[in-house]
């Protein structure tokens, strides 16, 4: 049972607030308590692993505020900005079991007003893997993420890793501009047969979602592999393609073996390094992403 | 008899860092006391233009911190990066006198680390008048601002009028992006005979110096074409035209009259609205800037 804010059932329990100019205010007297604050950036529809930034936000943190904005600056205009998932009434049940202390949830115009026209770009980690197939969408990232960030001015922002290139972004954007924020990644929560969770799982049918779990094998095959000894990144890059492609109708747009920082495609491995391996893979007209970071 | 901290002398008095990580910790201890904090960033050679941002930020918050950082990202490849004057040791005694209580006076590879890549924009706003033709100016101004006000963490920041556009663009990214900053734009200072103080005044040659003169003599007219009635700024631009150039050798990049917020060409001139009136000329290899604002 839910009080009404517009036409949004929210929790009865959770502070939720829409407008910067009612959020900025409370978060000063926190501050001003000499609480910690920490900001969980959200686009919604929460998982398991939006559940687990916020649990593990509240366990580092004394205030846990949640935001949920589907950022439509991040969506090129043929991508899923319509039709991905929303559920503010049950984000707002999850967010605040998790431990979350405040919702904001601002508008569209609220976060990008008449003739707003800034925008933040990290160069160079942008435009590969991610950013080859969607060239604004890091863009749409950094600037709605320091928005959030100068408007919550949190002491720590969670992220995800199941979103690994932008973890990557994010640090280096927040390191670039010194912005003063502590940045933690949180690792992936996956489904139990391995499947990395992700609010865009839903699109899914129930064919699709069975052959999607080869993308989080394919990560543990390559993982063997290196374990095994294998150094030539596009042997273990063929047989996971191989192994994908093996199960169903997948389409590949792209699997790679990265430096975990800089994001350059490595050319052989060095033991003891770190290594990103991230793949974005189509079923249908789903787009997955997933990785996994191995020490070699 | 300053101190020497590597090979510049400076003020006895003044509390001067070079260190992002020496700064924060003495500015945390600051804010914690309660006291405000201002910032006036600054490319150095400090004239009375500076400093009355020094004293205006003194009146105003309890604790001033002056940086001095020319920054390479906003001088195109053909400008005066290098011959930029410097004046360390007299900047720290004038900074002082006027109120400064520290100097932030980084190196580009502390502000510029390798493999920095960030940058922040005001779109629109950043490409017309001084944006013409300095394409990647206000890019540079933005980026190095956003750095410098996420270091300091100023409650107020201040800049001079005379640099009009980058006033209305730095408005612009605070705005669109939450900056938590209050920015104060301080009048333009003009020397006796009109004006307007600027680093680059020194570069002039004596006869250049007395003819630019007419820049501010210029404006003057346009501001009393306005008064007696005058509503078509392509007439006013003209007769200020004509002045600057019946002067002596000068070289007009523009002269326009603009909305004080948007920077739009006006058509006409409305009562009661403000309209901003911005030059650059230049004088041999010395290009300066001027502007007025007029409430119509």
């Amino acid at each position: 049972m839910g009080r009404v804010e517009g036409s949004i059932k929210i929790s009865p329990l959770l502070i939720t607030l829409s407008h910067i100019s009612d959020l900025r205010p409370r978060i000063s007297s926190i501050r001003a308590e000499g609480k910690s604050v920490a900001l969980v950036p959200t686009m919604g529809f929460l998982h398991e692993g939006h559940l687990s930034l916020i649990r593990k936000a509240k366990d580092e943190c004394d205030i846990v505020i949640v935001s949920i904005f589907v950022n439509p600056t991040q969506f090129a205009p043929h991508e899923d900005l319509e039709k991905y998932p929303r559920d503010i009434s049950g984000d707002s049940e999850r967010a605040s079991g998790a431990g979350c202390d405040m919702l904001f949830i601002p508008s569209i115009t609220e976060m990008y007003p008449d003739g707003f026209s800034s925008t933040v770009s990290v160069n160079g980690l942008s435009s590969v893997l991610e950013g080859e197939f969607r060239p604004t969408h890091f863009q749409g990232v950094t600037t709605v993420v320091l928005k959030l960030i100068n408007i919550v001015q949190p002491t720590v922002a969670y992220f995800g890793q199941k979103d690994a290139q932008q973890s990557v972004v994010i640090k280096k954007m927040v390191n670039d501009l010194n912005v003063p924020v502590t940045i933690v990644i949180v690792p992936t929560m996956r489904e139990q047969d391995g499947l990395a969770m992700s609010s865009r799982n839903v699109y899914l049918d129930p064919v699709q979602r069975k052959d999607a779990v080869v993308l989080s094998r394919s990560l543990d095959l390559a993982k063997s592999r290196i374990v095994e000894g294998v150094r030539d990144p596009q042997k273990i890059i063929a047989e996971m393609k191989e192994l994908i492609l093996s199960t169903g109708p997948a389409t590949i747009d792209y699997v790679e073996i990265v430096d975990a920082d800089l994001l350059k495609k490595k050319d052989t491995l060095i033991r003891g390094e770190s290594v990103l391996i991230p793949l974005a893979v189509r079923f249908g007209s789903t787009r997955l992403i997933d990785n996994i970071i191995v020490t070699v």
